[in-house]
């Protein structure tokens, strides 16, 4: 008779999960050019301010802000132009009361000056004639149509960024702000957490590798190369331990192997039942507490199995390819971010869909259901993908998942729900 | 004084580059473990149906599903065991009316049975005392409570997917379930559309190198370094050109090497209006039809130039990085994804939140607002992240953008928004 579960909820069983599990994180040094998706191992602390220079955010003259009070249209200010501020280098330039200087966007701001006028608001103008002529720099004074206040259009040095400030926290992942905001500051190397190695060990008589010939009676494995690409994508790296066929001792000495060289492992088992049985043997021989759920109450992926053996996470994973890949993500994932030390929460990406049919469910389980996106006028219907549920060729025509939560009968059509992609 | 830009809608500005640019797929062969976000340059075929034999998708016993009509608890059918369906082989076992064998899950049926009876609705019994055993193939007879149909519990060959069927389309992009959908097919290489190659050139006088050592009035390149990461995450590949003067001729010859060499050129311009006029003057010499597009109706962002020169796309970012990274997001990357052959819609991943404060906006143009996510109960609360826009570390303090479309003058706290993750 197949065994019968005591099924845990999926947010018990994680916490149960992520709680008995040991992070010993470890640290690589690497190119930050490199670093793109890689998590931080400390924090990243700024070596000078940014800007480093006092700069203009305008294009315009850098001026003594009270030189400009009461400057209007009518009545403007008129001011000596002594010259232009270059780009990329510190002026000599020094304004005394009365003056001002020609300066862009990103220029230094020069010695005595406190802010800057827009180009918009000013004339410049040869004194002999008063005739106007725009930003030329041979004129020698310049109306000003608008007063400034001290520090407007200006960066102060380390108005973005301090000396010494935390600009990246430990256990964030780098992104493309974060590559562009290290390069900012010099950091070309840095120093982030090594990749969790997962092992990934397939069981079942009946599975056979991709480049094998098929024979009857045989499939080839899905499970460890799609599983590969999710923990790739979270982060990790995974180590592929072959199959192995459904004996228990051959199963549990690649099992230890694995267990010992990588930091989790992942069993899937065959598809049978036995099978499923044979692996939590296994697990429970591989180190204590062993097995602390068989059984998590959502569908697909009943039959799981999440263990810790001293200290390490051993998930057994049902044989179905969409089982697999719908736990990998609710269990193996969420670990890899744990062992990454990435502290940030880490919101699953979704798009906001109108649901095209009713979805009926059980109460008192989570149902993921696979569903495909339309675009339609305004964003997104989502349809339910049919087939058979442990095709994966059923997710491949999906574009991502809903969640019928485990207090629901159901979702409606016409409801508005969250599709976390795939 | 500064140009007066004629601002073009951004969904405006993106339908002309993308009319304009010619698209010259290239595929290159790679190995399915390796393929994960790469894009296909055929539709991948079914060399064989799935399953390939035809399979039990329960525990139970392998009948003739007539055997079994009228069973009942009460009046369980009598069915004579004569075997159990080996795993990972075919069964020389022939099924005649009156007979079962048992089969797991996965297992191939024997040749006569069209159902399998799951065994929680069976009972194996001895003949001789009529004593009940768990599974026990050493008995001879079965009882059944309840009845199949015939294809009940069972899968036919081809029922996932049929030889010759277009199991994934071209211009699909790979993920872990396609890997698994590939291999499940022994299909361990593919043509993959070939990255396209992104040149950026960095132009302004103040800008230098991240290894250069800073000296006054100097920044360095934040924008090379984040495009390339937006890029990478895109599919495509960068390659960097170097900073180079804002001298008309220096940027002519390098910014026509690099469009030689490459499938799209970026020119990030310096920050004042000087280099941008400069970029734009350049990138007309490049080619035909040239600029297209100077000054788009979003911020941050409004100076960016859209060009296609010769068939290649040309953008002039604005050199405020970040600008320069919402400007990549909205029209570099939907450009690679076309250089890609990218043929399904590609919803941009987001999370719903609450708005937690009023973000008033300028009626016409739309608005990217950066924005940091607090889990709360519920959900997540998305607070704006102050800062002057052009520090790249407001982006690096956000988790992502909410925008504010034109044809609204803000957006009201406690509203629902979609934040698009960075």
């Amino acid at each position: 008779m197949p065994e019968f579960l005591k099924l845990t909820p999926p947010d018990e069983a994680l916490r149960q999960l992520l709680e008995n599990v040991s992070v010993n994180l470890q640290a690589e040094e690497i190119e930050t050019v490199s670093a793109l998706g890689r998590v931080t191992f400390s924090p990243v602390i700024a070596p000078y301010p940014l800007p480093s220079f006092p700069r203009s955010t305008v294009d315009g003259y850098a001026v003594r802000a009270a030189d400009t009070f009461g400057a209007s249209e009518a009545i403007p200010a008129y001011l000596a132009l002594i010259g232009e501020a270059p780009m990329g280098a510190a002026t000599t330039l020094s304004l005394s009361k009365g003056q001002c200087v020609l300066i862009h966007t990103g220029g230094m701001l020069p010695e005595g000056s406190d802010a800057v006028v827009m180009v918009e608001y000013t004339q410049a103008i040869t004194p002999d004639s008063r005739k106007r002529s725009a930003t030329n720099v041979l004129s020698q004074e310049v109306e000003i149509y608008r007063p400034v206040a001290p520090g407007e259009n200006t960066l102060e040095v380390g108005e973005d960024v301090h000396a010494g400030q935390e600009v990246i926290a430990a256990g964030a992942r780098l992104r493309p702000a974060e590559i562009g905001g290290l390069m900012a500051l010099g950091i070309i190397r840095l120093p982030v957490a090594r990749r969790p190695q997962l092992g990934i060990l397939s069981s079942g008589d009946e599975v056979i590798s991709p480049e094998e010939d098929l024979s009857p009676g045989k499939v080839r494995d899905a499970n460890s190369y799609s599983l590969s690409a999710l923990v790739k994508e979270a982060g990790g790296s995974a180590r592929l331990y072959g199959i192995v066929s459904d004996q228990e001792q051959a199963l549990f000495a690649a099992a230890l192997q694995a267990l010992t060289e990588c930091d989790l492992l992942v069993i899937t088992a065959g598809s049978s039942a036995s099978s499923r049985d044979l692996t939590a043997q296994v697990i429970n021989r591989l180190g204590t507490p062993g097995v602390l759920v068989h059984g998590v109450n959502v569908r697909p992926g009943k039959p799981t199995i999440l263990a810790v053996c001293d200290g390490k996470v051993v998930i057994g994973l049902p044989g179905n390819p969409v089982s697999a890949l719908v736990i990998a993500s609710l269990f193996v994932v969420p670990v890899v971010e744990k062992l990454l030390g990435l502290r940030r929460f880490h919101p699953r990406p979704t798009v906001v869909a109108r649901l095209g049919l009713n979805l009926p469910s059980q109460s008192g389980r989570d149902d993921w259901v696979a569903v495909r996106l339309v675009p339609e006028a305004g964003g997104f219907l989502a349809e339910p993908v049919f087939g058979k549920s442990n095709s994966i060729f059923t997710l491949v025509r999906a574009d991502g998942l809903v969640r019928i939560p485990s207090n629901a009968t159901g979702l409606s059509a016409e409801e508005i729900v969250e599709v976390v992609l795939l």
